[in-house]
């Protein structure tokens, strides 16, 4: 079980998830970046992922299908904005590619690992939005609990990398 | 004087501005790059530029103050998403710094510069938006003519570094 941390927003408009996860930040990163293990953690279960692309670099495009039970799928496109190996990845869906505007930017996610001691790692989970109305759509989809529960599988995929 | 070539949008709601400029794109890049030199032509005069302040790298923030023949200040932050030396430069509002999502994202500015020979530069400049309303606005603000003045005023400064 991962441990929550009281970590506040440091930007308007921001949700963020905050969690000790009992793996080392190497493993996490690889989980994030690995289409093969991201595809076992992204989205809280039943729901599943049909098709990862990821290329893993500033201005690089990635698209995750996310697929709910009933076998409707929902592309997810975006743009990685920064990645620093173990410890930093952004991305945002305001471009479907570099540099193609996308039909509605939502959010831009800011993930940092940091040793935290032990073989754990302290996670930190962004989602910046652009403005108060998709903050609270957000909330309403599920944010905390949808986050929470990915980080959670996460944990129990990266401890057994 | 520059020459107006024909260059079509490349995406949806794309305003472009191509024109072949009378200086090599080394000059054009510095003219980009370098503060005292882009505060001499970023704006058509007789508007001016009141403080200027680049950080040119991906992620890195820069920062335009315009002001108008009144004096009243209109402050331009916004982000650099991309950087190739003497070859492309890519910028937005949508963030005011890494990765500080803006009040409003408007548009995605993608510069690109080729040798077309004699010491010539094919010069492309791409206003990219995310929605149809804001081209319109864009091009009503006076696009075509604003970013032509300033090409003009561009190769003006470049040929003379």
């Amino acid at each position: 079980m991962t441990t929550t941390i009281d970590v506040k927003p440091s930007a308007e408009n921001e949700l963020v998830l905050a969690r000790i996860i009992d793996a080392p930040r190497e493993k996490i990163f690889r989980a994030w970046t690995e289409p093969e293990i991201l595809r076992q953690w992204f989205v809280p279960k039943p729901w599943t992922i049909s098709k990862v692309e990821m290329d893993v670099r500033p201005g690089g495009s990635s698209l995750v299908v996310m697929k709910d039970p009933d076998g409707n799928e929902y592309p997810n496109p975006g743009v990685f904005l920064e990645v620093v190996e173990n410890e930093k990845i952004v991305t945002t869906d305001a471009f479907t590619e570099a540099w193609k505007p996308s039909p509605k930017p939502f959010m831009t996610m800011i993930l940092t690992l940091e040793d935290a001691g032990d073989g754990k790692t302290r996670y930190i989970a962004r989602a910046r939005h652009w403005n108060a109305e998709d903050v609270e759509a957000h909330e309403k989809m599920g944010f905390h609990e949808g986050w929470g529960q990915c980080a959670e599988q996460l944990e129990e995929i990266a401890s057994s990398l």
